[in-house]
């Protein structure tokens, strides 16, 4: 069975051709130019996907989609996206599949990265395991006993919307508080930012002429060289992933706890806090249960993920 | 198909028969006493389990049995309960299997009235929700497709333990700022029992001779009378628990929460601003997705559990 799969971003998309094991035959990486109405981008995936299968030399059997929702995965058809405006009711389904003749499916971006890890990467014969993409957001996915969890309105897993500080900052959700709020790569970005005017020697105002230009990488290096405010905006942020992922282990359980997601580039100085605060503060039982570990699919996992789409449509 | 079922609690058991549609055939209340040892309670509730079998006079079929963990359910086995000081070891299964001839299954006192409420209550039909006890503690059981989710280490469902003040009270799990420690009824007396110094004019003073006196039950009962201290307390832990609610709704977009437990006594005192709460702070989707609503089993929610374990371990 070969794959065809469309990880759909706002800004970015990949298209590819793979096996059912998940190598990787041909793939393209372009930009989306969703902001430019669905038409003209819808045409240049196609023509980019009929690329790549003629690259990859093979028939396809089938195609996976994977796309920022909100979404409607039965009938394949998109809600209003908030980085695709003026895609509201475009059905990704009909428009792929009809282009190939082969069945198209459709998850939201999150899952599909979940079910990717799951059949091809870090999670990999896993029957429970969590994924976190820590990065512009905090999205997440839920394997619970072998499959994707979906919760009764096909929206579980916004794991990023949960709130370990009610009365802490504003979150893009409207609330206050969550753990997105706390812990994404804008959080902290907007929490070094905020905290400049007050540090005057930090090598973060050396290196940015307005505090507009602090992004989380920088504050990750700044602390990595010994920056002693920027050091304590990541550990104050790598305390709250931590809280959010004990508290994730609290309620479900699970044998992994997966982290992907631009934010976790930072690697030990990431996982290393992570990890001690969850030992510290899970139930012991849980805490003993789980590792933390990285992604596997790296800057692929939209892309894997969407195979994974279409492996799991099968089954 | 009838079943004998044993609820099995600190200080308190409950013994009953049903056939499989949950009708109670016969039941007896008993004193656990646990603290005196496994070996004269459980002869005790054997001695009870023969009355109420022959009470109902059917033939039982299988057993099934509700105990605060933790515990092993494969093997039938007690870890350190708690509550059940001595108990360690004891395989329950096979004290009240052996006794009666026929097979019998266990599993921790939460997950069980989850699924009472799933196969005879609040959640009946219903493929996708989570129960809360809101009781001494906060207990959490999580029914997901149609079945109980145990998770890896089958210890799932720890609600009460998500942390949503992560420098708050401390909680008898050993961390700070569990939802228990916020929300429980232990918690609510706690919380007013602190506050009773500064509050000259509440009536919870005239009602007791000391603070240690001082309940839960009292605080919703003089919140209701309108005494301004036992109000603020109340409110406070209602938006907790409200939150907690709230943070399961955006993980798992459950179609239901169901609250059981003593502090839901209180009914729409509590049902009403944890209503509000979650509107309010939940994603709106997921929001619109869930209902809030009691626990139908109430006092017999161990025992209409207890029967649940033994149907669903002949699924």
């Amino acid at each position: 069975m070969n794959i065809l799969g469309f990880d759909i971003g706002g800004t970015k998309s990949i298209v590819g051709v793979a096996d059912e094991s998940g190598r990787v035959l041909a793939m393209r990486r372009l930009e989306t130019r969703g902001a430019l109405g669905p038409a003209q981008a819808l045409d240049r995936m196609k023509a980019a996907a009929h690329d790549v299968v003629e690259e990859a030399g093979v028939r396809v059997d089938v195609i996976g989609i994977g796309c920022g929702g909100p979404l409607d995965r039965r009938s394949g058809t998109l809600y209003t996206v908030p980085n695709l405006p003026g895609w509201e009711g475009i059905c990704l389904t009909g428009e792929f599949g009809g282009e190939f003749g082969v069945p198209a499916y459709l998850e939201n971006d999150a899952n599909a990265a979940a079910m990717g890890e799951h059949l091809f990467g870090a999670g990999k014969g896993v029957d429970d395991f969590v994924f976190l993409i820590v990065g512009t957001g905090i999205g997440g996915g839920i394997i619970a006993n072998g499959r994707i969890y979906r919760g009764y309105g096909e929206n579980a897993g916004e794991i990023g919307h949960h709130k370990i500080a009610p009365d802490g900052p504003r979150c893009p959700c409207g609330d206050r508080g969550c753990l997105e709020s706390l812990a994404s790569g804008t959080s902290i970005a907007r929490i070094a930012r905020e905290g400049l005017a007050d540090h005057p020697d930090t090598i973060l105002r050396q290196w940015t002429s307005s505090p507009e230009e602090v992004t989380a990488e920088m504050v990750a290096r700044a602390a990595a060289g010994g920056d002693e405010f920027a050091s304590d905006v990541w550990s104050q942020c790598m305390r709250n992933l931590g809280i959010g992922v004990a508290n994730v282990v609290n309620i479900l359980n699970p044998k992994l706890v997966i982290l992907g997601g631009g934010v976790t580039k930072a690697g030990e100085m990431l996982f290393e806090p992570v990890r001690t605060v969850v030992k510290e503060r899970a139930m012991p039982a849980l805490a003993a249960d789980v590792e933390i570990v990285p992604a596997a699919n790296g800057d692929l996992m939209g892309l894997m993920g969407a195979f994974a789409v279409a492996v799991e449509a099968q089954l």
